[in-house]
């Protein structure tokens, strides 16, 4: 068996974390990706704009397709005191692979290659597509990242029929866990307006803490649904309330709130925005709400990719999986409007955007054995 | 008649209005006090302390005890610029006369001075007892002031039948106002506590803003009592509200809140702090609160001193007064621990505070008449 540092896998993902790109720097990720893939006869398109790069790959016309996404993007470095080895410099130690990005994803877009390669190397006719998508800007605002490329693919009427996103998913061990779907996360920037004035008149004031209370005590009980068998039910929480410049003898003239959904797939956004006016209106209160979506819910139900997925997994790693959809937003979101199966896996997230991430050695050649097998499952060779 | 601009108050009220005397700062103006009422057969203590300058003067053994209260010190003069002429060089333009302190209160302690010279020489037999008691903070925190003086007054079992604090009182012309109390003031700042946590886990943490809304709003909707014939009722405001860092994805794990009672003589402070416990423990909140009582409310009743200071300016301005107790607080608070009967009177308080801060000239002899008038009607000239 090759050792676990030196296999192809292990060698394209220190090429990858050893350039450090932070987003929304590609540093020449996608470059050196699309000269692993040009031999195997992909068609390339790099949708740039922004400051972000992003590169759309596809091998073959035919349906079905199988996308694998991914960033090449890695949150900063944080404070070099607090790493053991320069965070963009891959070093072994205890049998480790360590380096930013080294868990979060650079780890997993080597996999994507090398898994492809063997894969296209067996099976030159494989049936349907292989396409990649990947962007430099997942972990930033990533307003000119994924949501492009699937934009541009949507124009164009071109659809893909399954896509695993290179996300960290395992928690103990590699394989342990698969999300197929994530909750949607609605925000709202909330001001109710009040007239300012002194404590000691407030018949001259109109305190709009006291007014926003009983609203604010109402949203906070209220059971948005139930949930379903994918998620749990949606939550409401206030991240921020401040009102009053600090002064104890004047009543503010404004209250400022900050609040986040997390939703699941039976609620929809204008559902929620519309009951949260239902309440505020219902108080009667004067104020302005600034709303922002910053992740549609999807969900992937149990069906070819996931099973497929855990086939693959059990068959490697010897591991039974576990679907899960919690947790924060993730590219899927964007992708899940052009895909109908979309699920998410990588190696284990416990190091993800700390000092020391990194990943275990011995995981890195199965995680590419685990994308080879999806392929051999979902885009078998042609029999003819 | 003595035209507005030579008379003894208003050349008494300029030698104190050039003293820059800025909170604590006494600046001599209790020195020159001091000088005026020696050879009238004052007796007087210093009782100096925290860089606050206290005087207690008194004329006579025998009760009643007339006292007039006041402050020497004055608020800064705010930008500069904004004055017409220099803030502590007093001078006369358009009938008024300007300066820092022309209206809070260095003309009322001119007035005080000028009233009590023209009262002792017509009458050196007086009944009872002429008092001042000033300081030089009662604009700042107030705690090395008037109440060290009353301390001290108590603590010998020296009491006073009536005070006249010389707070500027008049509305729209001398007169018109009098105040015969003050609201209390309690203040509280709670810091409800949770657990901090991400948004996308709310089951992992305890959102503080969620649950101290209900009590918010209970608080906010509680009608404390039903004031009395002298006070309005007593009022609940929160003055401000914070919690969160400013990041939306966080459930912040403290909410701060300050909050103030402005409260009628019908509610005590005690009552209010253990009505204000029993709503949050019954909420059932993980709460530290601290309290500050900054006032205890005081009223004095329709009696000898309300009547004698209504007469007095009735006969001298040919106002009919109005009793009102609205407004922040004063030294009237500390003052009625020790006597009975406390009212507040001086001039019109459209300026104080502010740049250009004055006194209507024609208002300034009659101040010290409706002093001289109180002294006569209460302290009557021996019989014997």
């Amino acid at each position: 068996m090759t050792p676990a540092s030196s296999g192809d896998t292990f060698r394209l993902a220190c090429e990858l974390i050893s350039r450090p790109s932070v987003t929304p720097d590609d540093c020449g990720c996608l470059d050196l990706i699309a000269a692993r893939l040009t031999p195997l006869g992909f068609r390339f398109e790099r949708i740039d704009g922004g400051g972000v790069c992003n590169l759309w790959a596809r091998r073959g016309e035919t349906e079905p397709v199988l996308c694998f996404a991914g960033h090449t993007d890695v949150v900063p470095a944080g404070p070099l005191e607090g790493w053991d080895s320069p965070p963009f410099e891959p070093t072994v130690r205890g049998g480790q692979l360590f380096g930013r990005g080294a868990a979060d994803m650079k780890t997993s877009l080597a996999a994507f290659v090398t898994g492809i390669e063997r894969f296209v190397a067996a099976h030159p006719h494989h049936a349907g597509s292989i396409a990649l998508l990947l962007t430099s800007d997942e972990e930033g605002i990533a307003r000119h990242g994924t949501v492009k490329v699937v934009e541009a693919l949507a124009a164009r009427g071109e659809r893909l029929d399954y896509c695993v996103v290179g996300e960290p998913t395992s928690v103990n061990t590699l394989g342990d866990t698969i999300k197929n779907g994530r909750r949607g996360s609605l925000s709202g920037t909330l001001r109710v307006k009040g007239v300012q004035g002194h404590v000691a008149y407030p018949q001259l004031a109109r305190n709009p803490i006291h007014e926003f209370a009983p609203a604010l005590a109402e949203l906070a009980s209220i059971r948005w649904d139930e949930g379903n068998e994918f998620f749990p039910p949606t939550t409401w929480q206030v991240s921020n309330i401040h009102a009053g410049t600090g002064a104890n003898n004047v009543i503010p003239g404004t209250c400022e709130v900050l609040f986040n959904f997390r939703f699941a797939s039976v609620s929809s956004a204008d559902e929620l925005r519309q009951r949260t006016h239902a309440v505020l209106d219902r108080h009667g209160l004067d104020y302005e709400l600034d709303w922002h979506l910053s992740g549609k819910p999807f969900v992937t139900a149990r069906g070819k990719l996931v099973e497929a997925l855990s086939d693959a997994i059990r068959d490697t790693a010897g591991v039974e999986t576990e679907l899960s959809t919690s947790g924060g937003t993730s590219d899927g979101r964007f992708i899940a409007d052009i895909c109908s199966e979309v699920v998410e896996f990588g190696p284990v997230n416990a190091t993800i955007h700390k000092v020391n991430e990194s990943v275990v050695l011995d995981a890195i050649e199965p995680l590419s054995a685990i994308y080879e097998r999806t392929l051999n499952a979902l885009l078998p060779p042609n029999r003819d």
